[in-house]
């Protein structure tokens, strides 16, 4: 509810349409909808421009389900991340086009859209074959927002020549998505080579002193290279939808 | 050297104007200067679009004036971080046109440039008044790359109405930094609230479990809002620069 | 024992009515029962005003239920708290009157008392869906304690809204419970808003960088709301009863 | 702005006597006074019935003064936690009735109130003599709530025939503060003892393994004793601030 | 071979009983027998007067049945720890007179000595009956070493009179093992009550901040009374060996 | 005040030469004298048979001298640990007999008595020279207690020879006290060397990941020689106390 | 491609027996080979002289088959390293000669090389038999990379005998392995008493305070012997091949 | 005192030229001279083939200057690191040609020795120009132990082809140190460019989470490139020596 809204509600209400109570009743009337156990945020989807996404970690598939429900009422397109097989069947029982990546473990009710040609692209990179799994969340959540996204793997530090391979790619896209584990250390090349703004994603990828990703996270925060910043470990969902917040930004009308 | 310049090469080599030895010669000759103890690296003004950037910490003023003489032999404005009054000093008495933000310990040579009013402002956020060396940081970086920054400090999620009187700023930022200490929930909040992508910047103002800025930090990589990336503890150079170059991608003409 | 015990037991002494072996005894018996694996505290209940609780994690169900049968002997209410369902199926099978809260993971013999009208009711609020589980402990506890108790889930932060519409009721509260994981950064905003005291729980709910909740511990230890104190992560149960005992200080006599 | 004053302005907003763009401007007039660097909230003493505190560290006297200045004009008692020797002279130097307690580092201008002996008092114990500094700020801010004190200091648990003696003061206390360092044994023992609730604050007192309170802090949050809760290391203003919360519900009019 | 067999063998060497090239050989033949992945040290039961330990975890039953051969070719009893039931029943089908503790997690070929009488008990504390296995450890290496043991259980702190019961066996104990998991506050009441060495185990008993009784270790080591030392976390047998060996100290012939 | 003396006192009030008030209050005269900001325990000395000390860090030099005056009434040693020079000066100009050694930081009133030579001595090895100065506190402490202490320095693991040289010193103390910094993997070799316990206290001597003494502390933690335990870092007191405790064991009169 | 060949590329361009795009194209066509998911570097067994290694963990047994496939195209011997059986049966129905070692969690294809007997022999030590696993690692891809190997194992610090008895074989071997668990003394012990240099590789053997191995890995950076260098936890692949590689500078010839 | 030199002890006892007590006496004579707080071993230089190191971090000058005399009674060449200008001085006072390197903080005693030119050079690289004061440490203690060494500064990752320029260099030396501070992310990198080993040392360079070298540590630990080791934090001594070890292995006569 805009200004714009408010001084609508206000000269009605001087106008004489509107009572003082229902102007009252109209400005408490906040938009969302509760369903018991979470709050639905319609206005969100408007907000950011992007499709609600559920965190299904420690939620039950039914617990999803009628979250999920609630989103389809105003939106078509719902994803759900950190869903396992068990969510992504209680959604296939329940609504039509009902697609899961086995790799990402995302799910999602209704269809991606077609790739807004008028953005640049969003360039997925990850160190390793392992690190697939957190890249491919971002590049479908960036899909979802509807960027177009390159996605390539396994172009690690320890084999330069992989990544300077693909120089070209780097000068294309409108932000960059670095997935890595172990030491971290891709975002910092990619950082000096690239001119368009880095997102960073350690992931768990690792044993020993990795502990859990922490190492790549560290790595990745303490990067030399400029124009770097991080999400959280494993955190490829957020990744994807800052780059693609970023690739749109050249969409915007300049003040 | 992209690769427009080795095919020039190439086809003076082939025409018999060059050489195979003064062709390699030239492919050996990489765009840096070797000062002793700093490579100073010339083209990456051209290939980031901003200027470069001395981390003074950890240099004695000798060394940094003797970097940003290099430096300053291509480019008319180069910044030193971290940097301490005995390293203003110095450079005051080597350059003309020497300024210093002792607060964000920031010193610089040349001018900075007048904002480029075809790209939206950088927001610049604090949490509390102590942030402000940090949030002074981004503001510095930023405005020495050419955007417009307006600064808003003391804006903490204590007082919920103090942040909330801004939304218009929110909504008019290209991207917003957020510096805060403590906790550092403010990025969680102001996520929730804008469309734009937040580079949150986590402050070692604290005390105590504040572990030196440790929990800002990981609350910040916690952050449930989506559209939230993080830069280094103290780091506002960094969050700066990131939300430099996003501001500037909506200048970028589409693919 | 306290002093007026005493008193009489040395007037009897002194009296002639007891030996000096028989105050000797007196005074060595304190007031628990041993029965072997554990100590069961009678008193406690009497010095606490609270029904005994048992921590089932690390206990078999054998333990818990013989531990159980000691305390039932003076109390007429019993929990316990990490019980799984082998614990819950082994109470049920020795005492009437058994419930279970799966989510919370509680088990009781005997009546949660009616609530006491005369205090003001605990507030208990999540951040998160995910967050209910460590939400319902607190609930339970308290209503065991004869709280009356609102529970408010999904409030979090990223979606301010959700959190304002209740304003009313922060206000209405005796105390404050909130439940977060991840950042957690609900604890301040409420802690800004509410004029009563705030108990935070951290959770578990995260992954990455949460390490197990000890990013939104540290985000709670460091909120800068006054009127915050913290329990250990995932302890739904001590923020409920520190909850329902400020509250019941509202019918404390005033000295 | 409370609904009751929104109602009356869209009263007279219906009535004629005000325009939609002046109540719009009042909607809008949100009640903090910005002093540029620092955002002074003078309906916060309201909402919370204490007075405005300053967290000094990381800021300048200067600013300390000019933040002061401003919560003066509409409270009469103003406290800077964290405040050295210099904060403190530049108080006095601006104000009459500054006052400083070395051991706590708190500044105050104006007079602490007299106790409210309408309400219990507040307990705060130290383990040692060492945690005097964060015991002390406890009583402080306590006793500038109108909060009757008493304070016990050195009843560490390695002597607890000293803490028994003072069995009587446990039982009469509204709510007791327990500062302890090193291993942050007490908070759990007073726990055991008392009927009100108890709030922990780790001390950074000790050295080795102490790694600056976090042992203190992590005995404290893991107490086997119920109705324990716990602020940051060496936070004695918050702890202080929570008991004297909790000490006051006991005035609160029952619903 | 300490230095009277040495000077022996030099005596038969110049006596011409003995040739160099023997004496080398003796003198590099080291009391240990190779069995290809273990080296089994017979004389270490002789220089420490205690049954030969197998540390279970991470060998294979197979591999724990052939150590405990090679140690029973010269020991009458051979305890092995953290052994699950695979290790036992392996050891069962190999040997006659083979026990197993299931709550230590401790199994044994041959008899368990009766207790030396000349010297003081080892007094077993637990705080809670959760530490059972841990305390039980300890109980059955000091055992196997030939002290008689007393163990207490669930004598925490939160409940002081149940530890203050027991004041007569502190006195009597010639060491005391203390096994507490949580904040570990009990050695250090413990410690402030005896007049004897205390040996303090944490356990990982706990959730959340206990960080799998890295809370209960720390405080632990920083424990403000003296005479307490302390043990890995759940190293039950550490514990009982050092409480048996200070036991025994008393049998000691002064110099 | 023991059972006998509460005996005696009932007794008399049983004769009637005490009345009952006079009992009571006996009773609660508990042994220690309150100098306001610190609690003398008299009675500690004789339960431990131990001079009492002083902690003085985070203490004044002038808490210092009013807790000594108080200690020396009934004692005719006192020491105190962590004491710096300004300590040790306000001592020297209140008492007589004041001692100080810089090294170790300790300061003591009255004369080290004599070596028990009843007991066994306690021998005290230091890993390099760096860790003279907890070793130094061990040893004095030690002495204080009444043992004779040898005391070896610089006998690291990097030069085996240098401690295999010692064997027969090994052979004859009572305990052995181990300080060792950086990797701290002396008292494991010591433990497999030695028949009696060894109290392992790591130093903080080391730099980088050494971590303030967090690696020699995990490491001993983790020995893998049994009877080892360990105390806090750079706590060269707390193992002087224990080493002279196990010492003095062999004095015990058999039960 | 090295220099060299760069320089004939040149020569027959400028010979016009190549054109300028036939020489771009190969300077672009870098080494390695795109299989989809990962970049098979058929360039890097030349470079470092070793075969190629795939990192098994977190891959599908079809991605290693795949990966593998591309390697044998231009290598006889290939590694995976944390494989399990899976891995193994995978790897046995795609290729011949195929054998897996169960303890080291390596598969190899093709056959081992005949050791290179003109380097010195690299030696794996291990401190307890619980470490195998992580000295197998290093033995074999030591051996594949053709260096003879001795494994000596269980020769840990608590009993320094059973590493003193083999002494001559710390005197031959080229390089030394030390594989430890718990606290990571091994390492310090061989390093004083070697001349070659040391690679410690830190094992998560142990339990509670090991923390997975962090204790020895602090350990062994902390060492205070010269020539030690340390591998990550349980990291016997990269200690082996670095074993390797130091052996091999022997045959390296002089410049 | 090796085998052989026993080996002819051993004969001129049995030819009567010596006698028992004789022989013990020697065997007994441990190649250390004892100064009181160091124990001096002159037999080091002979096994490890390079001058002794005195760590002077936590030493008196009066210390370092004593054991120093003690070395040179059989050395020429002696080195102290961690020495600052006081310990410099108290050498310089007492010896002739002392040196030294006020950004490595080394003095030494003696001359450096000429390079040894039949072993192939050391390469030392920094990422950035902070990083020298630990890279100039690996050189002087290379060069001190024979070894001719190449120095390259600040070639970091952020500018790759700064590192690239010196390919040539990397494939000439015997080994590489990589002294780098941040995310030190360099090892990986030249890891993966150069066939000879690469000993990392993480540099306590950087801020916020970097954490004191913690985070270059781990990323180093985590290398994805193989032929990595790692020493401590700022041990650019360590990794100095054991990258001459490594170079002086091609020297090594096969077996």
């Amino acid at each position: 509810m805009n200004e714009e809204q408010i001084r609508r509600l206000l000269e009605e209400l001087r106008d004489g349409s509107l009572t003082v109570d229902q102007v009252l009743t109209d400005l408490r009337k906040l938009p969302f909808e509760d369903i018991g156990f979470a709050k639905i945020d319609h206005h969100r989807t408007l907000r950011r421009g992007f499709p609600e996404v559920i965190f299904a970690q420690g939620k039950t598939p039914q617990q999803v389900v009628a979250i999920a429900e609630g989103m389809l009422e105003t939106d078509t397109l719902t994803l759900a991340t950190r869903a396992d097989e068990a969510v992504y069947e209680a959604l296939a029982a329940r609504f039509d086009e009902v697609s899961y990546d086995h790799d990402a473990q995302v799910a999602w009710v209704g269809q991606l859209p077609a790739p807004d040609e008028s953005v640049p692209p969003l360039l997925v990179l990850s160190a390793g074959t392992s690190d697939l799994p957190v890249a491919r969340q971002a590049t479908l959540i960036a899909r979802a927002a509807g960027c177009s996204v390159q996605e390539i793997l396994d172009v690690g530090v320890a084999g330069l020549h992989r990544l300077l391979h693909y120089r070209e790619a780097l000068d294309q896209a409108g932000a960059i998505v670095v997935a890595a584990g172990m030491e971290g250390a891709l975002p910092s090349v990619v950082g000096g080579l690239a001119a368009v703004p880095v997102i960073a994603v350690p992931t768990s990828v690792g044993y020993g002193a990795s502990f859990g990703g922490l190492a790549a996270l560290l790595g990745m925060l303490n990067s030399c290279a400029g124009g770097v910043a991080v999400v959280n470990i494993d955190n490829g969902f957020g990744a994807g939808l800052m780059g693609a917040m970023i690739c749109r930004q050249s969409r915007r009308s300049n003040p």
